[in-house]
């Protein structure tokens, strides 16, 4: 293999294989007629990039995938050479040579086929509804269905659903192309560390046991767990008596000031009045908190009680937002939406907790 | 106690206290004639600070400094009430109340007194000389002397020396004020620490058991190490047979890209050429690397090997300026100092290695 690229795109390219895959992977290089391919594969998940470049010999080969994006990350030079030299990629610039070793192919499956294309989405809605959705899911649970983002797609529609059982977010995004039905639970870290990435139009891909995203010459692939009922039908929300509508940053602010009073469990109880909302934290020995803050409520004066950190994640999804709190007597999920959603609408469920 | 204070100036003045202060310390808020004064004691320092108030009823409480600092940097309104209410201080703003249990003062030593005030450096350069000499000592060492900045006063000029006894740190910078003389032993990690908080000019307070910085309605006040001997004159410098002038960032670019390839030791091997210097990796497994780099050599074409971690450390105190290095054959350190040094003048001192 022999090649000169630019060295930003290039950098860009290996980083981003890099970040996508856990740190000790190989990184499969490509050098053909299409230009550079660059891909790999981790327990979790295949990734590929292609590239433009000058390939001046043709070739494939395995190196650490670490050491090459550190290296063409702090390179200055405008151009790069990639060379096989015996059992060496250098990397070669003016003044400047770093040799990396080549890594055994033999066990290397090779890089991923990507399954079929069925749809498209907006990579900043995508993001967007992920960074609140996927952060619902456990980060560790035994059941699947908690550590995952059920992926659906409808004829217009792209629904995320994540649950970690005390709390529910459901978002919903427009379809940029309408194509074959998706419903796949993917596991949630590896889904919005991707969307993270992902720029400009998405594709969204899948097939019966993998599911992929690709956008601008970058495709990622992962198998899917195994498939669980996730659905907004697990949760309650017919008895509601009692709506506040309210800012939520203003809500947030005054969650985070009364929550450092909170006792141990955190737990904040939001006191409805005629048009205001009282947070009051528990009494403890860290002292106690109260604030008052204007609002429309409707219909009852239901009075829940939260863990803070769970009311601050569900804001967090609204900021900017006014929001409605549709709020149910006894044990029952508080039913949070913004007042007038955006292309993502959110749809986030907070258990509410025993008071003290 | 009962008082009326801005809410920005206060909240600095508790946020720098407890910054100053380990996390789970009281702080103590007096509030008389000259105003509030917040200070607080923990094993390793006390701090003092004082800000306007209007005092309705004088008073002295001990509170949790964490939580009052956290209330406050998050109050959205410009002035905050800090009354006395039964066994808590309230802070209050309209429409909300945040209560903090008063903690008992029985064993608390009272506000410290500051050493007398010796002379005057500039905050900017004494956190800039500080910034490389305090990193240069040692994090955990059974001799104090590597833990300790070593600060010497002269009649115009304030010394810092600080050591782990593979390199060692010197930094000189103006007096403003001429007094008595210091030698202290202060504690590295606190000392610049403190320096970072320091604004305009800064105060040097000593005697012959503590050493002070103060600033700006700040005091900040630690117990001195038991004084080693730490100094240049432990430092063999008189053998220098090679010169090189070159950029330090260049050179430090260079550190960190060798560097990847270098051995588990990570070391690297500065050689000496006629108007270059080339920098070399040990080989391994993880392969290597070299970079040519131009310099100016003057004297012989003595090449040490240094630890990467090392040279940058060195080189990072030099940003932006043209370095000599002064290296001598053995095992002797290598001095580094900038071509044309400003008023922060510094000499770095780092030992070589054995190559492999």
């Amino acid at each position: 293999m022999d090649l000169t690229a630019a060295t930003r795109p290039l950098s860009s390219a290996v980083s981003a294989a890099a970040r996508l895959l856990t740190a000790r992977s190989g990184l499969l290089l490509r050098a053909g007629k299409e230009g550079l391919t660059v891909g790999g594969n981790d327990s979790e998940r295949a990734v590929r990039l292609t590239g433009e470049a000058m390939v001046h010999t043709d070739g494939e080969v395995l190196v650490p995938a670490g050491p090459l994006a550190e290296t063409l990350r702090m390179l200055e030079d405008d151009l790069v050479r990639l060379v096989v030299e015996g059992s060496r990629l250098a990397v070669r610039v003016e003044g400047g040579r770093y040799a990396l070793p080549l890594l055994s192919r033999e066990l290397h499956p090779g890089l991923p086929e990507m399954p079929p294309k069925v749809s498209e989405v907006d990579g900043a809605a995508l993001a967007t509804a992920l960074r609140t959705v996927a952060g619902t899911a456990a980060k560790d649970d035994a059941l699947p269905m908690f550590t995952g983002v059920r992926v659906q797609s409808f004829s217009r529609e792209l629904r995320l659903t994540a649950s970690d059982r005390y709390r529910m977010a459901v978002a919903t995004l427009p379809l940029l192309s309408e194509g074959e039905p998706i419903d796949a639970l993917v596991p949630a870290g590896l889904l919005a560390e991707t969307a993270k990435q992902a720029r400009g139009t998405v594709g969204l891909h899948g097939d019966r046991t993998r599911f992929g995203l690709s956008w601008a010459g970058v495709a990622v692939t992962t198998a899917v767990l195994d498939a669980g009922f996730l659905s907004e039908k697990l949760v309650e929300s017919s008895t509601v008596d009692t709506t506040v509508e309210v800012s939520a940053d203003a809500l947030a602010a005054a969650v985070r000031r009364v929550g450092v009073y909170a006792d141990d469990r955190r737990v904040l109880t939001l006191e409805v009045g005629d048009a205001h909302l009282r947070l009051a934290s528990a009494k403890q020995n860290t002292g106690e908190a109260e604030e008052t803050l204007k609002a429309e409520v409707s219909g009852g004066r239901t009075s829940p009680s939260f863990q803070a950190r769970y009311l601050l994640d569900a804001l967090q999804g609204f900021a900017g937002e006014r929001v409605r709190l549709d709020i149910q007597p006894g044990m029952r999920a508080c039913v949070i939406r913004a007042v007038e959603p955006g292309d993502v609408a959110l749809t986030y469920y907070v258990m509410p907790m025993l008071p003290r």
